[in-house]
């Protein structure tokens, strides 16, 4: 199932898409797609709900996200790209929640921005309390599966002192969605093409079976060191073909459009445009 | 005004001190202590509120916190014991929300932690969306002040790979409180005594004007990169005292016990345990 939020912003309704794609209303199944109903979505045949008319605005997927949790360097040929050596456990950060943003909303470079950077990936959304959880036993744990853009200003994250959290949560750095698809519809969350486009070219290409770290062990591996809860993200890394990794580098101007794709999971579409 | 939230884990309801620092009940006036109450505290005299019975738990101070971004290395006088060079930019890293732990309660080991380490901290708690904001107007976007101990397991933090995040944010690793003191009632924030005592023996003490980053330089830093809403937390970084600085190392063990006090915030105090 393809689940989405529909509406203005702050006042997104949940809705599930039907066979033709089209936007159901689930308001009268569900409150919100959030907290306990992720461990639990609803299992309703969508052609049995109401239509939304019209062509909604998409929110992000899923409601009240506690964390976005962010795996740094985790594909081995962007690695390999970038001339690093591959981190021997996953390389963790957190994006703030007040960067989330629609899947289609106009991205706004912060002031004095030069060097945004755009990064496609897979989002993992946690549907049950993981902690202290084995690989083996990891999934279990995943509510589904969304597209992240984790866009990245890369002279606040890189030249202004000490961590990377300074270059990942400017306002509107965190598109999510445009669905959340349920776990059981994604046969294998590590065998799933990505792209980014920019401005209809390519940019990044890449596809999950490259990851160092794949999404059982980096769920293993975060609930070590911090319970993770229903409605939590994961951004699972991004793959080659970020503008830092140009020669020269290629950094976000504003009228840019990026449009990026994983396999199953739609399609997101950002124009940027920059703080005044 | 001394604000507290009083109850059960996840129950708390909004309470006040009144002059003789018994809690009332605040409930009949505001929903919570979170939101847009914080932009507005409610000004009302203690003593005509209906008295709590008992000497209630008290929770974190503060309801919906968005985000608790931390500040790192930030007294000079630890940058010098520590040996290393104060920073030129604040060092900004994030503690995962569901850290957050009551002022009193039991702070747990995560499995396998050897490490685990206290830092007493001033906690600024913002009132009102702050994005932009100069360090002159900075301090028009404070609700108020309160204690964090930032625990921190250095070997997640150091030993494991990448950025900091790993070792802040295990679960109960961010006690708040036990009080929101109103920025009215905090004449100078950058003249405050800090004092952690472990097991009664002196192991941190420093004051706010040690600070390299005042508040308001923090808030106009942090502003220019993420906009901060009202409920977020800022944790402004640790004076000299640490178990990581002792020579040898002292980390926390089952059953010691952590005394936190800052002048005019009230103290907390966790005995500590281990994760089964």
């Amino acid at each position: 199932m393809r689940f989405v939020r529909y509406g203005q912003p702050g006042a997104e309704k949940p809705g599930v898409l039907d066979a033709a794609g089209r936007v159901r209303d689930l308001s009268g199944v569900v409150d919100d797609l959030g907290g306990a109903v992720l461990g639990n979505l609803p299992q309703v045949d969508p052609e049995t709900l109401p239509l939304v008319d019209g062509n909604p605005r998409l929110g992000v997927p899923v409601a009240g996200i506690g964390k976005l949790v962010c795996i740094g360097l985790n594909y081995s040929d962007h690695a390999a790209e970038a001339g690093m050596a591959e981190p021997e456990e996953p390389i963790v950060f957190m994006k703030a929640t007040s960067a989330l943003n629609g899947p289609n909303d106009p991205v706004y470079l912060p002031r004095g921005s030069e060097k945004s950077d755009w990064e496609v990936e897979l989002g993992v959304v946690i549907g049950k309390t993981a902690k202290y959880v084995s690989a083996a036993d990891a999934l279990d744990y995943v509510a589904g599966y969304t597209i992240v853009n984790d866009l990245s200003e890369r002279a606040f994250q890189i030249e202004r002192g000490g961590q990377w959290t300074k270059g990942k949560s400017s306002d509107t750095f965190g598109p999510v969605g445009p669905w959340l698809v349920s776990a059981d519809d994604v046969a294998d969350p590590q065998n799933l093409a990505l792209e980014l486009d920019l401005n209809g070219e390519k940019a990044q290409r890449g596809n999950t079976s490259s990851m160092i770290f794949t999404v059982a062990q980096i769920i293993e591996h975060l609930s070590e060191m911090m319970s993770l809860q229903p409605g939590d993200v994961i951004a699972t890394g991004t793959p080659p073909g970020v503008g830092m990794g140009m020669k020269p580098p290629r950094f976000l101007r504003e009228g840019d459009v990026m449009e990026l794709r994983i396999e199953g999971l739609g399609v997101q579409r950002q124009e940027v445009q920059r703080d005044a």
